[in-house]
């Protein structure tokens, strides 16, 4: 693998699944395949699961971890081709990035969008720019449009909690939240699930909230909330902002919170989210302290699943 | 050991104290106990000497630390139970604390007080979620009450210097200070000599300043630093903010500065301080740099007494 | 080697270059060297390539390593001897260094000038006090008016690129900035081309830009860039405050900025710069852009001039 930064830079759903779960029984069964490669994790904007999940992955494969936090430990980089760098950006990526690559054998990078201007988070420039300067593998740690490390953990989580023979009914609802949130999580994680085809998949949102049909193509959709829960398997609680009309708060509508009356309407359904939750604004307690919540679950996969896609890229270097 | 936040979970001081000064003779004696073993630092605020003496002691008894600044590489907790958390929280400790217990087969946290809310404070609610949710032992770096890890430095540092047959006679005197400081300090060392009980153990300070008597029992207690300094074997300086009316300065007098002139009242008394101290404002130049000082000498064994307490919770994990 | 703080504190430069290029060729090969040995890095402001080529370069010798972002990590440090600490410094370096000293076999340290009072700067007060408390030796990674990791470097890029028996003509040109930036690269630079004498060296900036003369004897000085570029063989850009008047900006003359059209002037001219470079304020893109830039080789050899000095400094433990 030379990077990961969507599903389709995975060859194989299935592999990296069955590779994380082997990693989940044996965490150090591959500790010298990154023996002598280094990791940079570069971080700009805050972390805690990500970063401490791929930190430990990588460790079981024995590379050595730095952190950077851009911004924090460092300053602010310039992204813009032929920018005059006269602002507030102290460095262009073009500069940064080359070095990085000499510095290390791999790079992880969290970066953001801008909720502000549509094209310009969905062209990706940040990450791209790494790609395009760094001349190593490039990891995402989310970016400003998908989330691929999480979405992956979903996939695992799933396929470790549904033993039946049928195709599951995956739901990922819209859940009301106090802030403008990116929409990352929802398009990686309908992206992989569309991508994988192993279940029957139905979205639901208040209206105005429609994702980018890139990542929706195969999905139900519907403003219906109560209709998609009807015999769910799973249900994945998420907020986030516009993307027509972008990065806005149009609804917030607490009808919308997950409540355990909601969830009898389900099959049982397990809850999942990426965390962090607002808990009584995008879930209710009740849900979150359930035997019904998978949330713990999921963010322990983190751990294997970047070290399944670690493991890929230490493949193909 | 199953945690260590105060005193009460220490089985045996002595055994602490005993097997501390053993690391420091020998800090890789015992470098395969924590083999294979993963300790997350949490900070909620900022720290130097036990956020780098914790890490050499995890490292010199063999195990992996990641640091993790909560707040700064990551976002606010929410710590209440029952939260609606449509404010500045971000995640719950219900859901964080969980998930780093997943990550980490030992944590270590430091907490702080609001100094504004005296039964918040006392109850010790940030440590105790984070116990009661993270299934794996915690260790406090320094809580809203109590700093046990200094504590047992300071016995440790005392054991080391004090060689006659007879009981010393320690004093802790509060000392001026700008800012309202934690009682932890304060509470933590008197907690541990009148545990310990191999002292003769006075506490001095102005009015108003009384300590919480969970912590004082078998002090005693008196506004006369004057006559509190006599014939003194160790001096502990230390500021606090007020307890009863609580989190407030009352006095500030610089009368209650330490000086060279007050240390001849003593038996040629060591003068001990946690540090970070105020220069001339809590203790003179001049005592901090005579040979009467033996603050480094504290700082230092703030590793072995790490190294000790971890050696014990490894053992029993 | 006991610290290194200047070009001074080399005993012979070309050894140092020597040994760095045979780091960069064989990175591991003196991986036992610092074995048990623990380097502090402290930074008191950002750094992104001292801090990462350092941790690097000694985790190649075999270090551990420890990173503490002072005001950050933990609180601002006092400098002044007999201060009356009732300000917002919080721990005085004559306490926290001598710590630090007994926390770390090597401290590397990070800086920064005032640019307001200049003898202050150019007493090296913080570094100075590090070394006068810590008992261990320090490594600069760039104090209040020298860098000489950096100048190493630069040393250490322009012989692995100059092949030619005769002397190079080097030329430091000024160049215009946003803000008001150290001298520090400027003054070590000139050091330590000027402490070589390999070298035909001029410097060229506006008027009242002059440097230290303590730095630049043997160097020729002119006002006329284009006058300076004619035949260099290496054009070092780089911008600096004013030095007499001190920590001004002047003059900010777009027409300093290095150009394409100006290298035209020169003998085929490598460009240096030692990052992070204001694209198209200080260096115009079509040069970064270009096969005349080695501003990404001079970065990569950071790593080997690091651990040439520390494999030095670990032999005189």
């Amino acid at each position: 693998m030379k990077q990961f930064i969507s599903s389709q830079d995975a060859e194989s759903f299935q592999q990296l699944i069955d590779q994380a779960l082997a990693y989940k029984s044996n965490p150090l069964k591959d500790n010298s395949l990154g023996k002598g490669k280094r990791m940079g994790l570069l971080f700009l904007n805050p972390s805690m699961r990500t970063r401490l999940s791929t930190e430990i992955a990588a460790k079981n494969l024995g590379m050595d971890v730095i952190i950077f936090n851009v911004g924090q430990d460092g300053w602010a980089f310039e992204f813009e081709d032929e920018a005059i760098m006269s602002g507030t950006s102290v460095e262009h990526v073009k500069d940064a990035a080359p070095i990085l690559g000499k510095y290390f054998d791999v790079l992880g990078i969290r970066t953001f969008p801008s909720l502000k201007n549509k094209e310009d988070d969905y062209s990706e420039l940040y990450i791209n720019q790494f790609i395009k300067y760094a001349g190593v593998p490039v990891v995402s740690l989310e970016s400003a449009t998908l989330h691929p490390l999480q979405s992956l953990t979903d996939l695992i989580t799933i396929q470790e909690t549904f033993k039946e023979k049928r195709k599951p009914k995956i739901v990922l609802t819209w859940a009301p939240h106090v802030k403008a949130l990116p929409q990352c999580v929802a398009n990686s994680f309908s992206q992989w699930i569309t991508g994988w085809g192993g279940a029957d998949f139905t979205i639901a949102h208040p209206e105005d909230y429609e994702l980018d049909t890139r990542f929706t193509k195969g999905a139900s959709i519907t403003f219906n909330q109560e209709e998609a829960l009807r015999n769910a398997d799973f249900v994945y609680v998420k907020n986030w902002s516009t993307y027509s009309d972008y990065g806005k708060i149009y609804c917030n509508d607490p009808q919308w919170m997950l409540t355990q009356e909601k969830i009898k309407l389900t099959n049982h359904a397990k809850i999942m989210h990426c965390l962090p939750v607002r808990r009584n604004v995008e879930l209710s307690d009740e849900i979150l302290d359930s035997k019904s919540s998978i949330v713990t679950q999921q963010a322990t996969n983190r751990v294997w699943a970047a070290q399944s896609v670690l493991s890929e890229i230490l493949k193909g270097i």
